[in-house]
């Protein structure tokens, strides 16, 4: 099983839409197109926190994936909110790992619209414990 | 406009199923039943934490609405998940303010599932710097 | 090898001065009177926030070790300043555990003056699976 | 006034006994060599957690106040501890800045040690809402 199967093997995966756009030594970006849905308010001007703090949560958990071969389960989470995501943004997650130990992991995430401009950025702290995952290659 | 009618003014909070249960004086309850999007995998064994921290979020951003009579939008966000939620689980966010200065507000929120187990801890920093809405009063 | 004793056996701890105030069932005070280099500029007004988050990170470790009876190292610490602590202070921690599990436990800490304002609230992920320590006993 | 004389004026940076190595574009790196009372324990195996986040507030604050000419005061601070600091190691902290608005920014700290292992990672949200230091210049 390949990390882009495994983006799409979740239910909430799907529903926001999420597409692996590379998986590289130290690093995966995914990418994140507009649904209706995703909208703050009904004026729908601006895209919703939760769903770019879910982002981030996905994007920290498949960095240390691909670091470790296993299934590391996010533990924390830390967002910061730097900018306003408009409705119909395309939103593109990148997140690299700063540290892949053997029982813990931190993963770093930053997300960005279309225009390059930082809508977030966010850090996670994974269990790295689980064991290895035979099955688990890279894209 | 109240705070119930506010919570269904978002197409992201209606699409979680969002109820608000409770607005008390320093304390808001909001429930989210399960629908399968939730789900963390095709397995669906466990509610994704991405819709967690959609919840804290949401949650955090309520009390502090309540507190201060202002849209209050957060600034940052702090969750520590302690429990796997199981699929099927209808969730409880109670958020508390713990400080709710002229530009800046913390809040502090329980998720639990129902049997009253804790399944993540969050914490938010949220800006309360907006002029007050005059229409937002207690539910 | 009592907490007490514990607190005491660290230079830095006691250079910081601090006093263990109450060891309860969930709960742990800690006192740090004023010293002359806990100035955070030569002005003299306020107390460090890097004093203040050393003792918010020594409360935690300190509650989930009473808690615990194990060793319980800090893995991560989050930290908001919510009132400037005045230089001459007595500042008290207060920490309870929120959760403590087999691998890791949370701990909350409010950090107050002595007029019971709340001048930082804290929260530190810690690991707990070191082995019991036979010897360590409540106060 | 430069930001070595401001590092200098302050009682507690003093006693850590931190220098400015560096003050760059986007980037200060401030050195803190090793001082008995650091010491996590009487053992005295490792540096204490309290005087790392205390290294990591401080370097994150000069790295703000380096970007936008102000006073920047922490609001809040996150650690992550990666590797225990060994008594007698001289650390690093390496401050970036990731924002730097018109009334917050955020700083990104690494500390290493003189092995350039990495040691803690911080993230702080400042304030940047203070008048402009007209006296306060670059290195």
């Amino acid at each position: 099983m390949d990390l882009e199967k495994m983006l799409n093997s979740s239910p909430y995966h799907r529903w926001l839409g999420l597409q692996m756009e590379l998986v590289g030594e130290n690093e995966v970006h995914i990418k994140m197109p507009y649904r209706q849905e995703f909208a703050g308010s009904d004026e729908g001007i601006n895209i919703h926190g939760g769903i770019i703090s879910s982002l981030i949560d996905i994007a920290a958990c498949f960095a240390m994936m691909n670091a470790t071969k296993r299934d590391t389960p996010n533990l924390n989470l830390e967002v910061h909110y730097t900018r306003m995501a408009a409705a119909g943004d395309e939103l593109i997650a990148i997140a690299r790992t700063l540290k892949a130990g053997r029982t813990l992991g931190i993963a770093d995430v930053e997300v960005k619209n279309q225009d390059g401009k930082l809508i977030a950025a966010g850090r996670s702290l994974l269990s790295t414990a689980a064991p290895e995952r035979k099955t688990l290659t890279k894209k």
